[in-house]
């Protein structure tokens, strides 16, 4: 299939583009910063440097596709509170303009990367299924929310064959974005950096982990069929930071600097995503334990 | 208690500005058609003459207020789709920064006018109750969904006491807005103008109207204490369109001419909204029956 990745140069990004590059599709990478795609894939020849907010790019990218895969975020959790108006704009009205585009374009399928962490709130049940109650308590959720409402519509309306996965909390090998999103890649760039590890809270922050090559297995397996999902994506486990820090720990042979700062408003305490129904619609099974995927990132990130 | 209405020359909007009055509040409204107020209102002087955009009017309109109603929406359900990024600035984008304002000019209460006929999507069981998922067919249904969403997020992370209504449909003497939004308004309009009514469809699309005064009713008992909801405002009870045509000819005493095309795709078939957690969160009823609401708006709007 031909497959144009919107937001390839990413965490996630980059590893679908291999995912689809070793399953022998035709990938086309959209992004910004075409150089890390091009230093990690220097076969790819099929890439659009471009912004989301650019529709004559986006146009021309759509050509001849078959699926498109949307990761493009131009915010993150922990920010998007300081400008909800700019997470709007540039989020959620770029993305109905891609939609808009595509029913243009006669592109059908989407499959779009929503936030199993944010989506849901402060939950009232663990492990939270798909039919949980949905009140971010970030712009960032609202507005992935708002995205899956939109991507429901169209398919209602227009036939779009749309899947929403909300992954839980990626982690593997590559994630060492400098400390906006992620708590394993950030803590590999602040031991490797010589920093202590900052912690929000007193580190009971339960979080499922899940690893990179099971987001991108998932990825993949939606281009079997149509599902429409929400579809949890999630290892169905729960570790607290204070465990992964103990599983660094243990790694490394020696004690990390770890400094407790007071709890963001916005910190849910518990965050567990009931993957069952991914499991069935996808035939997925994640194949990652924590242990293994996080050896694994150690290895490959700390200096 | 010092009252900010946004859009007070609406159907709703002009029905609540006399509910305040007569409960003896002080009135201010913020609206582009501050000549229907004023010719409805000729005692009201505390008006604002603005656009829901200008933000500084805004600014100014806050000043001194206890409590925000809001109930501007630039969009209707019917067109809404015909252009969703403008649906999404003009209202989710405005909405967000009239939020951030209230925060600045410590505004902390807000009652919300959101959607109970078009935020829930195809019902999957009736009445529908608030925690039926929400996946409308309209951009209209999900900005009004996307704008509850940020008011529960404000009120959990900054303190906003917002209280959001969902009401179903509502109808009563004023309603003649030549057929944007309102079936009975609309049937009146065209009876009026000897015309045809057009109904979509055949006729057997049920909805759940609620009698103006109800919806006002509902309204000033939000002010009596905190309610977060989202709250249905409604009926209770369904009838179709079929039906509200016959109680029409009934009042009439003759045939009403109606015009039957193919049905819309986003028209849902039957929406009736469970409203037992209004009545016992507001300790509110519903008053008015549709034969009598009905009649009282016959009575007032046919020629």
């Amino acid at each position: 299939m031909k497959v144009l990745v919107l937001g390839g140069s990413g965490f996630i990004g980059s590893a679908l583009v291999g995912g689809l590059l070793n399953q022998g599709h035709q990938v086309r990478v959209f992004d910004r910063n075409i150089e890390a795609v091009r230093q990690q894939f220097p076969d790819i020849n099929d890439v659009v440097q471009a912004d989301f907010v650019d529709v004559m790019s986006l146009t021309e990218a759509m050509s001849g596709v078959d699926i498109v895969f949307h990761l493009i975020s131009t915010s993150v959790p922990a920010t998007s509170n300081k400008n909800p108006v700019h997470d709007i704009e540039s989020n959620l009205v770029n993305t109905v303009k891609l939609l808009e585009l595509m029913r243009n374009a006669d592109v059908k399928r989407i499959v779009y990367l929503s936030s199993g962490g944010t989506v849901y709130g402060t939950p009232k049940s663990l492990p939270i299924t798909e039919n949980h109650s949905t009140n971010p308590t970030c712009s960032y959720g609202i507005v992935k929310l708002a995205i899956e409402k939109y991507l429901l519509m169209y398919a209602e309306l227009y036939q779009l064959d749309a899947t929403i996965l909300r992954p839980s909390n990626p982690y593997g090998p590559g994630q060492t974005h400098k400390g906006v999103q992620g708590f394993i890649g950030t803590c590999i760039d602040k031991i490797n950096d010589g920093q202590p590890i900052t912690v929000w809270g007193d580190g009971s922050v339960v979080r499922d982990y899940v690893y990179i090559d099971d987001v991108v297995s998932a990825c993949l397996a939606t281009m079997k069929g149509q599902q429409r999902g929400p579809l949890n994506i999630s290892s169905g486990v729960g570790y607290s930071l204070n465990q992964i820090i103990n599983m660094i720990e243990k790694y490394k042979g020696e004690e990390v600097e770890v400094v407790y700062q007071s709890k963001r408003s916005f910190d849910i305490p518990e965050v567990i995503l009931d993957n069952q129904l991914a499991k069935k619609s996808l035939g997925w099974v994640p194949q990652t334990p924590i242990e293994r995927g996080l050896n694994l990132t150690l290895q490959h990130g700390l200096k």
